[in-house]
Order: structure tokens, then C-alpha cells, then sequence
């Protein structure tokens, strides 16, 4: 008998996740036309709530986990306010800050089918067509920004991963044992690689996490314009091979994270040539930008590169999260992750062998990151977001010449889409030290009421010691009358901050 | 006049990428119309196409990123199209494949949310209110699966993501030099770390990736129940510390990834507590069934781990991807991943410090994948979970009851919601040798077929030189009648290849 009761409760499982397809029907167009509500409120909201963590947390509720079950409408009812109520909208036409772009409406529409096909994308018999479509995207990212197409590359989380994934195939390509078996204490040679003081912190999580150490990164000097200094590099290499290091890479910026600059890649790929070196060019923010016919020649050298990182989270306004890394010899990958366990069955057919993604990173499991990227890219085209991009630098130069024509904003940088600037109290030159320690600290301040505020929000970068104010335009919502407002609220700011501040800071 | 020209066009971007909230709100409730007959419509369909790669490229298209964009309706329209008819599904009742889920209706509308609100939930400033749920989501799947809620941790891609962090934390914790800045090679010491043979081949990236080598590996051996030989496990470590190695952290299993089995993780942490080892449980699969007050002891063991991995996308039902990893100490994290660039102001004041994700792994911008998983716990609570894993257990143990009791079906191991068998003809015994590799030939061709066939999908195991079916049901979907038609199936595709097959491969 209790045998027969568990049978009938098995066939007829009673299940706490399963939505009917009314429910789903309903929940789903509601939430549909609240997220449709928000994209058309963000004008009439400030671009974050700036509250501190403790009111967060309280909005929220110290909850345990509850062990009832709650309706899935009144938990969206909930979930939809407590988000719309007290998040930070990088979709916001006023956002600015770090590098987050405004999310494409279809990629997040890209994300539910994803979400709601599900399939793995780490072997292509368990997402047939979605992990063609990952190659597809691949193949039009490259074709975007001249990268050739014969190339490899795969979609992960983001930036990081990206930069980490080429550093990977750099070190395994370069180092002259059996690095994946006796690891990096086998040989008695210490590895060398090459970026500049302009590079992201990314480098440093490569160099410790994979058994260099950060003492293995040779930070190059950058020029006046942030860019790697070409004759440092080839001197420190020269040195460091004299005294018994092994060189393996170059790293080279398609816009660096603080002012947007651009290394000179094509020298570097002649100098990665000469010497056997990897070159990976890290264009996790600028690489994009490849695709106007106007860019330069410097940017352009990216497609020597044996691996790019690009994030369309970035430049290709895709919903987080989407990195990507391109190859130039998909073989470097499989030489790096790929590993055959005896409990996969994927391999496909000699005649038509698979594509099966997890060989190619650091992931088994993954997720359908490609499609909202690959829609994106058909919704736009090719001249859409050549069109997007460089409307996105116009209006990064429109607003230097903004802020170069206040009196009290001094302009620092402005390359592809970030301006740098900062405020300066008009009677206060910064030839007195005193004086340019308490700009530095005024503008520090500023920033930190600027991103409470929520007028607008942007983010900082250290430029020649010189604490920056930064903006990086990666967003088709801002218009030039969103730009047009900054430096009304940036002079504001300081002026009322400097008159806090100022007695108790400078003795003059 | 062209400056009045850009001026009036920046002002009135035309965005290619925009879509207008009619747009929006008609092409999403499209969309969500059709995922909720795509739902309903699994038991019609087969679980997989199982068409070739060549097939599916056929009805892709070889097409080059379009020059100009296309509507997106018409896009949805070939989208849709496309995944429902050449898509694996992991939702549909009869997949038991590999370890994915089903994902929850719930998790697939979170995901909608989260992308339309972009949160980068990187740093709290970021995503005020996201940053909270996720420490929210750590705190209750902490208390599920009874591990200290003291502790801390973050969500990630998935499995391999959670181990890996999970190994970093422990190499940075054991090794008795500055790793981080030296490198690897720094001490002229090789590291150890000890694993059961039946461990997922995370822990040989692991070992390679980070420069250990996978020769750092103690492969420990595993008795008939596929559980680490604890003294085995002690006599290695004994002799590897006289042979002048560094020990540095045990992995114990919780649910194998080929039978389910977990291993005796008490025994393991009182090892590690004795010769000052990092504890990592790798609970990717197991580590939910923790929260079933039936749980055995062994299971539970894994509250003494220093750190657990675990999926969401797997037994919590979540969609692609999210992975977790729990920590008994969130400052081991810190000390492993976190770097402090000068271009972030994130930190917060001193009486209010801010949560920030990216210096506890390996990404900087990290989507809000925390919300698919708090949504689910939320609907469904303690209790449901304890219900939906408890059926899942008990359908897996019905089905090797089923094989069991078939004359051409040998049935190998149960555990988990595992279980193993393999097809023998009744006139084949194994005691052959010769008998014995043809078996193993048959099986691994009745898995091509039937992973082809898509009457079902199941995947294999190679269980003491057997090639075995593998049936994993992570799936509220699965009712007892999907289980029941499994024997004939396998049968039927057993008999009909054994006719095949046989002629050319047995002499007798």
C-alpha cells in the first residue's frame, strides 16, 4: 500500500517550481510591461538611489529561508520593487561611470529564450543549434573589427576571464616544457611578461593565480598620451633574456581602463614576432571601435594579435555578462583546457567531428551568453553599430570641449570614448604642492557626492597623480543634452564642497 | 552648419539597437507566449533533434554579419524557430543526461529581470539591492545544506568556477610563502593535493592552470562504492611528507559526477584538521541533498569543509548558469582574489564597508545570476526543495529497481538520483572476456543511438571496465512513467544493434 501511494505520488509529482502555462503567461506579460515601464522611466529617475548598505539590507529584510513557499506573482511584485526601488540603471542616460553599457532591450529579451531553452553550451550535442550560433557570433565579431575569420574564440563571463583565457594560451604556447603536467616549478626559468602601467588589474590576478607571481609582469613606462613606451620594451626584454628570463608575452591596450589610450599595436606584434613572443591585446572596452573605417592604424594592428579580449558588455551593449576572447589559432585553446574525461560522449562522428565549447576554456557547463549577442548584432548590423560607436566618441568629445571651456574644469584626456577632468577652484594653481593635494582630495569628494547624488554618475582615474574625473560613454540613450548638463553639476558640486572643505584644509 | 547638423543628431540619436515599449511589450509577450507553449509541448517532442553539426550549420546559415539590421520581430520569429526545432532539452522529462537540470519557470523570468536591470554586481555601488540578494541567495543555501551561515561565498559560472576557487582559496591558504607575489617556483617545494580517483577532471585543470601541474595530483583509490580509501588516503600523506612534498588540501566528493557516491567527508576533515589541510568538498552535484533530514552522516560531513562547491543549475533547478562556491572563512577569499586598482571607489565608508564580489573570485563585472536561484528558494522554500530532491532520489532508486528485474539489463549502482546499469544479451555471459569488451562495444553504441533517437537522453560511466548507462534525474519534470519506459527502450535498441553488431564482432 504505501508502495502504491508512492508510485501515484512519483506519476503525479506535486511540484513547488512548475508554473502552469497561465501562470507563466501572466507573470511573464506583467513583468514584460514593468521592465517596458522602466526603460521609458530611467529620464524621470536618478541614475542610483545612492543608499548606504545598512538601509539596503533593511529594505530587503534579514530573512531566513523560508520553508513555505511564497506566489510567484506577489514574490515578482516584491522582486520588481525592491529592484526598481534601489538599484543603480547603467542603462540610465545619464550613466557613465567604470565601463558598463546600456543593456540592448532585445538582448534582454535574448536572455529569457536563452534561459528558457537552457542548453549546455559546453558540448554541441547537448545545444546543437545554439552552439553554432556561439560559432556564428564569433565569426561576426571578428569580421566586425577585422580580426581574421579564420580565427577561433569562444563567448565567458566577461573582461577578466577574457584577458585570463588568452594569457592562458599565451603560457602554455610559449613555455618550452610540460607546463600542464610538471607545472611551473619543473624547469628553474622564470617566466617574463610585458604590459604597461596603463594595464587592468586582470594582469595581476593572471600573473598570481597561474603560478608566476606578480613579480613575473614587467610594467612598461607609458608616454604622456598612456601609451606603452616602445623602446623601454624592446631594452627590458633584451635585458631580461641577457639575464636568463624567458620572455613569453606582450600585452598590448586597445583602450586602457583609465583614459581610453591605445598602445601601438602594430609595433608591438613586430616586436612579438622578432622574439617569439605571445601578443595578446587586451580590447575588453575599445576593440569595437576597430570597426569604424575611421580608426587608426594603431587600433587596426589589433588583428596581428594571437588572442584579442572583447567584451560585449562593453561596446556591443549586450546585458551582462558577455566577455569574449578571438584566437588566432583555435588549436591554442584545445592545447590549454582541453581535457577528455572518460564519462563524456561528444565527440561526434570522424566525418563530422563536434564543436564542443568546454575544451576551449575554463568552463564544462555553459550558458547561452551568445544570443543576445548574435541578436544584437542582427537587430543593428554592421552599420548600426558603427553608427552607435561613433556617435558615442562624438559625444565624448563634445564633452571635452565642454569642460575645457569652464574656467574652473581643467580637460585632461580624452580618447575613444572616456573624457578625464577635474575640478579646480579658480584662485587655487596647481603649481603649489599643497594646493594640488587638496584639488586631489576636493575631487575625491566630489566623485563620492556625484555617485550618491544620482544626477549623473560617473567614475575616477589617477592621471599624473592628478585624481580625474572620468567619464566613459559607452551608451546609446545619452543624447548631447544629457552631456550638456555635466558641467553645471560638476561646478556646483565643487563650488559647495570647496567651501566645506577648504578652511579646514589649506593654511592659505 | 555640420556642427549644427551633429548637434541636432546627438541630440536625436537614431539607435539601431533601441526599441520603443510598444515594441517591446508586443515582441515579449510573443516571446513568453511561446516559451510557455514550448513548456507544455515537451512530452510531444523528442528530447533532442539529433541532427549533425553539418545539418544544423545547414539551417543556420553560413551568413556574413549583415551590413544593415532587420526587424525584431522577424528575428524573434527566426530565433524561436531555429532553437525549438534544433535544441537538446534539458526541461524535457526524459532527459537524465549528464548532471543538468530542468530549470525552473521562475529561474527563466529571473533572468529576464536581472538582465533588464543590469546590475553589475561586482561592487555594491553597483548594484545596491543585487549585491544584498546574492549574500542573501549564500546565506540560505548555506543553511539548506546545514553549512555554517558565518560563512560566506559567491555565485559563479558553474561547477568547474566553484572548484577552482574553492582550490585557489586553499593554495593561497596552505602554501607557506608569498605565492602571490613569487609564483609558483619561488620555494623549491611540490605542492601535493589528494582527490579519489573518481574525481570530476576539474582538479586536473585545477592543478595545470594554476602551476601546480597535474603530476601534483594523488589520485587516492576508491573502493567498491566508488568511496576514497581513507587509509590509503592517510598512508600517501605520511609518505609524501617524509619524501619532503608539501600536502596542502584533501577534495572529498559529495555525489561523484559517474555514480553519485560520496565520500566519507567526516573522516576527511578530521585528516585535514590533523595535518593542517585545506578541506574542499566538490558538492557540485551532491551537496543539495544535505538538506533531506534523511541525509546520511557522510553527506553531512560536509559542514567541516573549508570550502564547498555547488550548482545551482543543477540540483536547485536553476537555469544556466549559476554555480556556487561557500567558504567557512570569507576573508580566505579576500586573501586569494583581491586587488585594490587605483580606477575603483568602491570601498565604502569605514562605519558602513561595501560588499564587494569582485574581490572575492576571478571576475571583476559579474552579472546578477543570484536572482534565478533567491526567486526559486523563495517559491518553492525549504520544504519544497526537500520534497522535489527527496522524488528525484526515489525515482532513481525505482528505476534500478526496474533494470534490475530485466534479464537483459544488469543493474550496477544507485546512489543520489543515479543509476547505473548496462544491456547483456541473456546468452552472453561476462565471465568472457572476449564477451566482455563486445558488452562494453554494444552499450557504447546503444548510448549513440539512443542519444541520437531521442526517445530519451541518458549518458555513461565506466564502472570497474564496464561501459555503463548513466541515468542522473535532476529533473521535476521526471514522473515514475518516464522511468517505467526506459527498460523497454533500452532493450529494444540493445536487441536490434546486439543483431547488428554481433556477426562481426564474436568469433563464438
Amino acid at each position: 500500500m504505501e508502495s502504491d501511494s508512492q508510485d501515484k505520488s512519483l506519476n503525479n509529482r506535486k511540484v513547488p517550481l512548475e508554473m502552469s502555462p497561465e501562470e507563466f503567461r501572466k507573470v511573464g506579460h506583467q513583468l514584460v510591461d514593468r521592465i517596458a515601464e522602466m526603460f521609458t522611466s530611467f529620464p524621470q529617475r536618478p541614475v542610483t538611489s545612492g543608499e548606504s548598505s545598512k538601509i539596503i539590507r533593511q529594505a530587503l529584510g534579514n530573512n531566513k529561508l523560508p520553508k513555505t513557499g511564497t506566489s510567484t506573482d506577489r514574490i515578482f511584485e516584491e522582486a520588481t520593487n525592491l529592484l526598481f526601488d534601489h538599484s543603480l540603471f547603467n542603462g540610465h542616460p545619464r550613466f557613465w561611470g567604470y565601463i558598463t553599457s546600456s543593456a540592448s532591450p532585445i538582448g534582454v529579451l535574448g536572455d529569457l529564450l536563452a534561459s528558457a531553452v537552457n542548453p549546455n553550451v559546453g558540448a554541441s550535442a547537448l545545444s546543437p543549434m545554439a552552439t553554432e550560433i556561439e560559432a556564428q557570433t564569433i565569426r561576426w565579431i571578428s569580421e566586425l573589427i577585422g580580426y581574421p575569420e579564420t580565427g577561433g574564440g569562444l563567448l565567458v563571463s566577461g573582461g577578466n576571464m577574457a584577458n585570463l583565457v588568452g594569457f592562458l594560451a599565451g603560457r602554455t604556447a610559449k613555455v618550452n616544457w610540460n607546463i600542464r603536467e610538471e607545472g611551473m616549478n619543473a624547469a628553474n626559468q622564470k617566466l617574463r611578461v610585458y604590459v604597461s602601467k596603463a594595464t587592468h588589474t586582470w594582469i595581476e590576478k593572471a600573473a598570481d593565480l597561474f603560478g608566476l607571481g606578480t613579480k613575473a609582469i614587467c610594467w612598461i613606462e607609458t608616454d604622456i598620451n598612456e601609451q606603452m613606451d616602445i623602446e623601454a620594451l624592446k631594452q627590458q626584454i633584451l635585458s631580461d633574456q641577457a639575464d636568463g628570463y624567458l620572455p613569453i608575452m606582450v600585452v598590448g591596450a586597445a583602450g586602457t581602463v583609465s583614459t581610453g589610450a591605445i598602445d601601438p599595436l602594430p609595433e608591438i606584434a613586430s616586436i612579438c614576432r622578432q622574439h617569439d613572443l605571445w601578443f595578446h591585446v587586451d580590447g575588453a572596452y575599445g576593440a569595437p571601435a576597430a570597426a569604424l573605417p575611421e580608426a587608426s592604424a594603431q587600433l587596426r594592428g589589433l588583428s596581428e594579435a594571437d588572442s584579442v579580449a572583447l567584451d560585449p558588455h562593453k561596446w556591443l551593449y549586450s546585458p551582462l555578462e558577455a566577455g569574449c576572447v578571438l584566437v588566432k589559432n583555435p588549436q591554442t585553446l584545445l592545447d590549454t583546457f582541453s581535457f577528455h574525461p572518460e564519462y563524456y560522449s561528444f565527440d561526434g562522428s570522424k566525418e563530422d567531428p563536434s564543436l564542443n565549447y568546454y575544451e576551449f576554456g575554463f568552463q564544462n557547463s555553459r550558458g547561452f551568453r551568445a544570443l543576445k549577442v548574435w541578436l544584437g548584432l542582427r537587430q543593428a548590423g554592421r552599420d548600426g553599430y558603427i553608427k552607435m560607436i561613433r556617435d558615442d566618441i562624438a559625444l565624448s568629445k563634445a564633452l571635452y570641449h565642454l569642460v575645457e571651456a569652464q574656467p574652473e574644469i581643467e580637460a585632461l584626456t580624452q580618447n575613444l570614448s572616456i573624457t578625464t577632468f577635474r575640478y579646480v577652484p579658480v584662485d587655487l594653481s596647481n603649481d603649489d604642492s599643497e594646493a594640488g593635494k587638496y584639488i586631489n582630495d576636493l575631487n575625491q569628494e566630489i566623485l563620492n557626492k556625484l555617485q550618491a547624488g544620482g544626477e549623473l554618475y560617473i567614475s575616477n582615474a589617477i592621471i599624473d597623480d592628478k585624481y580625474a574625473l572620468r567619464a566613459c560613454i559607452v551608451n546609446f540613450r545619452t543624447t548631447l543634452s544629457d552631456i550638456q548638463a555635466l558641467p553645471e553639476i560638476v561646478i556646483r558640486t565643487g563650488r559647495s564642497l570647496d567651501a566645506e572643505m577648504r578652511p579646514n584644509h589649506l593654511s592659505n
